[in-house]
């Protein structure tokens, strides 16, 4: 951890002075009354190294024609996808990280994948699906006879993809009917689709591009025993012509709701046959002649390491959603505040930030914004350790504690990520009105890159089911063989306590109290137990009642374990902005604003399970829940001066952003209108004029008769 | 309203035996277990002549080829502009609903847009901007003089559009800042902008095709007094050349979010001379010697019934707001019964219906959408009442007030229904998983073109406080003056009994009593006084605090008002839900069913509120709230049955939904294949294939130095 910690958390005895000041404008009335130094908050959640690498990133590709745009143009997706490689193509000559500099410092990894998402997501994940999902599954899947897959896309020799979920499978993973059959006698295996139903689909970067795929098939040995899920890299296109190679029918998926620069892809195989050396071998392997050995005894441990190469996504879709968010509220409260619309007197109109309703709309998830920041850092630090820990063999059982301790964070961190961005980036679009419908906007692209983040690597409601089954296993062993509850990196260890906590109650009386760290840590710590002896006890009951392990857990998510995995998460990245907020080294500059997000966000949260709250009697009678809602719009009123700050610590520069609402120089209405009027043929009248002006329709020559 | 009744709730002595049958196949499963003949049901919410007219313009638009289309084509902008123009245009040629039969019938105008809007809405709303908002404001603004307008779009000599909004101004309408100055030498007006910021902005027909605008102008007359907003008809592009008339720049906003067959516009106006007679003179009238004569005193009064031509826009959304729900429900559920996925045993896989967390997520927006289903055929009604009485000049007090209750109903149910399909559309994105971020299935597409109802004729955030100032001037005139709480349509009536209402309590004790409509409708009645009272209080704290109207309303929005206008508006929906499951001439196979669809859309919605109902003690302890939850779970699971039933009484045919996931056949798999496979260039290696194969990028080339 403290090793881990130089890279994300940098030391920084002064403030860089380098960082330039944003152009004078009509966001200076709130820039002047922000309580804190933008810079100085800038310069502490980066540091002056991730500060220059961010700058290095986005001048290149602002310097470089090829990614030259016009806010909300209308582009072919034949075209996207063609733009998008040769965008890709170029990051290879520009080559922004070497491998040596991300074994020193993993976090500019995600700081690199943040920069190119930010310009665009398309090119982001075309990019690390060649250069990390395929190179790292093969490099934790497989063994060196496979290192030469992953060097062929160093340099653009091949380009890979990773192939898992089939047309009739995504969630059911074990369920894959793809088959890998041995032939011992020429040594090959033949890769083989049963039927349409099996084809891979959604696959990122194969419907147009990639020449070679990890696929995931049924491995049968020539007895006709099946091994289970296994995978193998297979060639699928001939990298000197891209024509699709025999056997294999590969192809575009076609439009999808956003993200339409990557080309997702299917395929089918017909007997495709490849050596015997393209399995994957890390679980298991077949000899020459047809036998399958592997150093796992149990296949259902098997199954999850070969599956273990997943855990990482989850991490880094955490990050790619709080990424939206912050762009979207960038965007948004720099028009909010210079937006003005009604006012006190007739003639003179306030910035609609003044505004309760768009403040308390906004600035939640500003607070939001700010906690995941801080857990999206800090649990890539965790993921780290973890797999610092696989690539030493570490075989002990805190490794593996960890290991399930990460799963089931990373299961419930992405939904609560992805949700939220997804929650928050559709406030930003009705927060901004009619413009905030324009696509030159961009508010509608983020919401539509960032969809997919609640669906991939697993759907977020069937992930909690993860998270609040490893919840749910902690209460029932400490219960019945009176284990010690206490994990890791600590995010249950509370849990110990578990009968005193639910015995606590809520104390504070005032305004002031109620905006104590204390008051939602505690909260959710008693929401936390109570929601799981609630999901226990309906688990119970369900059990007794159906004598169905698969009913009583099925009969039992909505209302308990899915809030129970939602509780969980919620709190421990409340808890982290907690010591984050309280640390040492936060500078005093800082504390103040950071303390009141922490309360806002720990409030705002804990106000959507207020219900469960008063059911279970924590709360009672009508103070609790006023004083927390008035807590809640005074501090979103205290925030607002802090809000146009608070983005520019987090916005890129205005052609990263590409957004003319959102320019740092805050002149809404001179960037919207003439990004309107770079518009193409904006002016002209349309082709068709004269099916129009010449050919009139004749009125009813075509009605229809009943 | 009995005169209304007919239109939209026909007698129905037997069923129609004419509804063929759906095609079978693997909904079969489902279609069987139905508790209800979806037959009945369908006729009982259409009636025959509603169905037989559905039924023509379904066949009208599936056998011309101009509507042929391919889900998720990929299709240019200024194509899809062209395209809806040549479908309205031929929609002039098949001339589907005379002027006759809408007097006759005014429900059949919904009809034919609903079918035009589940085929697309830029179609459905290209054509009713022309035909119905250009002509209506002409109508209900203008005079005698100004037919000649109307008539010439009827054969497309002209084409028409609505512009009120300026770049700068949305909300605050009184604020536009374009000018109409009367110049009497020669017996014009001249419209001006006086800057950009002022420009037209957001107008629909405007960005390729309007000859004619309506257009909103602060007029002014010799003696330079601005007399406040007026409409005038302004010529902005030359028939015989679609080009721009001389001093008007006009032109195409660009792509927006969805509805891009539509074409949203901007003008601007540098001293255009109109026709003194343009002025739309309904309200206040220059002499041609350039006095102004109005026969309204009060100017607040003019500027209202100047803008009484957009309350039905309003009504108009809540319903199109259902339709996209209702077809997100159409295609998901269908989804939903014939994907398989994980199940009790490992080789037999259940569809994902069966599972509870599916069922929550879903069939809720299915019993909301019987809910609106209802409430929107009667609003509708009502509004129909009230614009008789308009048209025949009804002075009466009861019109008086029937305005104001329809405006505070309007206000809310635009924000309840486009908000509920919001929220809806994007659950049945998520609950299709991957299938459902492929832009051929339709979902993106719903997504996309029902997010302008939560902003266009009013921010739902905004309107909202519409409503919550009418329930307050209520209270207000009860408390003051001791008047009776009494509307024309009783939507308010309750109020009365106020005081009693707040002594009441939750008093259901088994889960049986919890889903007596009783229940829900009472708890909705206090919650609705609760919230008054709340609203009342804190705006009566914030008066003496700040001493400051405005700020005081201000600082009691977020967690009053709002609320206090949604409570409001779900009540009406439900009290008439109730009133229509429990009509005489509901048959009774269908009673059970839509008693159970209100139950859940009772306790479903009243959930949300559960926090509030227990700050205020009308609930305690820890029974109540979960009763409500195993309620809404019991009913999920006792209507997932139905649900595939349900969904097809509301599905249009499959060419109309043009979603292969949603077929009437359930040929889930089979249907989705072949879109793919009939996809553009789908196996085609792609143009740019040398790019990739020949000219391989130096890696580390152009690397940057620091």
């Amino acid at each position: 951890y403290n090793m881990c910690k130089g890279w994300v958390q940098p030391e920084h005895p002064k403030m860089d002075p380098d960082i330039p000041d944003l152009p004078s404008g009509p966001l200076d009335l709130y820039r002047k009354k922000a309580s804190f130094n933008w810079k100085e908050m800038l310069y502490f959640i980066d540091g002056k190294d991730i500060l220059e690498y961010k700058e290095k990133v986005f001048k290149v590709l602002e310097n470089d024609p090829l990614y030259a745009r016009q806010p909300g143009e209308d582009i072919p997706i034949e075209k996207m996808r063609e733009l998008t490689f040769l965008r890709v193509k170029q990051l290879f000559c520009y080559d922004l990280l070497r491998k040596e500099e991300v074994m020193s410092n993993p976090w500019k990894g995600v700081v690199l994948n943040d920069c190119l998402g930010m310009y665009d997501w398309a090119v982001a994940t075309k990019f690390f699906l060649n250069k990390g999902m395929f190179g790292s599954t093969i490099a934790s899947s497989g063994s060196k006879r496979h290192n030469k897959f992953v060097e062929s896309t160093d340099d653009m020799t091949t380009f890979g993809c990773f192939a898992l979920t089939e047309l009739s499978h995504g969630s059911n993973t074990r369920a894959m009917r793809t088959t890998a059959t041995y032939d011992p006698s020429t040594q090959e295996f033949v890769i083989h689709s049963p039927d349409f139903e099996a084809a891979k689909f959604w696959v990122g970067n194969l419907g147009k591009n990639a020449t070679h795929a990890v696929v995931f098939a049924q491995l049968y040995t020539p007895d006709q025993v099946c091994h289970g899920l296994h995978s193998f890299v297979v060639p699928v296109r001939d990298p000197k012509t891209l024509l699709a190679l025999p056997g294999v029918v590969v192809g575009d998926m076609g439009k999808k709701l956003g993200q339409n620069g990557l080309d997702n892809g299917f395929v089918l195989f017909h007997n495709v046959r490849i050596p015997r050396e393209n399995l994957l071998n890390r679980t298991g392997d077949v000899t020459p002649d047809g036998h399958y050995v592997t150093p796992f005894k149990d296949p259902n441990k098997r199954f999850g390491a070969s599956l273990g190469a997943l855990s990482g996504g989850r991490v880094s879709i955490t990050r790619i959603a709080l990424v939206n968010l912050k762009l979207a509220l960038v965007i948004t409260i720099r028009f909010s505040a210079t937006r003005r619309q009604f006012g006190p007197k007739d003639m003179e109109e306030i910035p609609v930030l003044e505004y309760q309703l768009q403040q308390c709309r906004l600035i939640p998830y500003l607070a939001t914004a700010y906690a995941f920041e801080n857990f999206s850092k800090s649990f890539f630090m965790n993921f780290v350790e973890f797999q610092m820990g696989q690539v030493m063999k570490d075989k002990s059982d805190r490794q593996a504690e960890l290991g399930r301790e990460i799963h089931a964070l990373s299961c419930s961190s992405k939904p609560m990520g992805s949700w939220a961005a997804q929650r928050g980036i559709q406030e930003c679009r009705e927060a901004c009105g009619g413009h905030g419908y324009l696509a030159m906007n961009r508010l509608g692209d983020l919401r539509n890159d960032n969809d997919p983040n609640c669906t991939y690597e697993g759907d977020n409601n069937v992930l909690l089911q993860q998270t609040s089954s490893y919840l749910l296993s902690w209460l029932h062993i400490k219960l019945r063989d009176g284990v010690r509850i206490e994990s890791p990196l600590h995010t249950v260890d509370f849990l110990d306590d578990f009968h005193q906590i639910l015995q606590s109650k809520f104390t504070a009386t005032t305004l002031e109290e109620c905006m104590d760290p204390a008051v939602p840590l505690a909260a959710y710590k008693w929401l936390v137990c109570f929601l799981l002896q609630e999901s226990r006890n309906r688990l119970e009951q369900q059990r007794a009642k159906t004598n169905d392990e698969f009913e009583a857990r099925n009969n039992s998510q909505y209302y308990y374990c899915r809030s129970l995995a939602i509780a969980y998460i919620e709190h421990t990245c409340l808890q982290r902005f907690h010591e984050w907020t309280s640390a040492e080294d936060t500078p005093a500059g800082l504390r103040p604003v950071l303390k009141k997000l922490f309360a806002l966000y720990g409030l705002w949260s804990l106000n959507n399970h207020m219900a469960t709250l008063y059911q279970g009697n924590y709360l009672s009678g009508r103070k609790p829940a006023e004083m927390v809602q008035i807590a809640i719009v005074t501090l979103c009123a205290e925030l607002k001066d802090d809000a146009v700050a608070l983005v520019d610590v987090f916005a890129p520069p205005d052609f990263i952003l590409n957004s003319p609402i959102g320019n740092a120089d805050g002149q809404l209405y001179k960037n919207l209108w003439s990004t309107v009027m770079q518009g193409k043929d904006v002016l002209q009248r349309p082709s068709w004029w004269k099916e129009f002006c010449s050919d009139k329709p004749m009125v009813g020559s075509l009605r229809p008769k009943l």
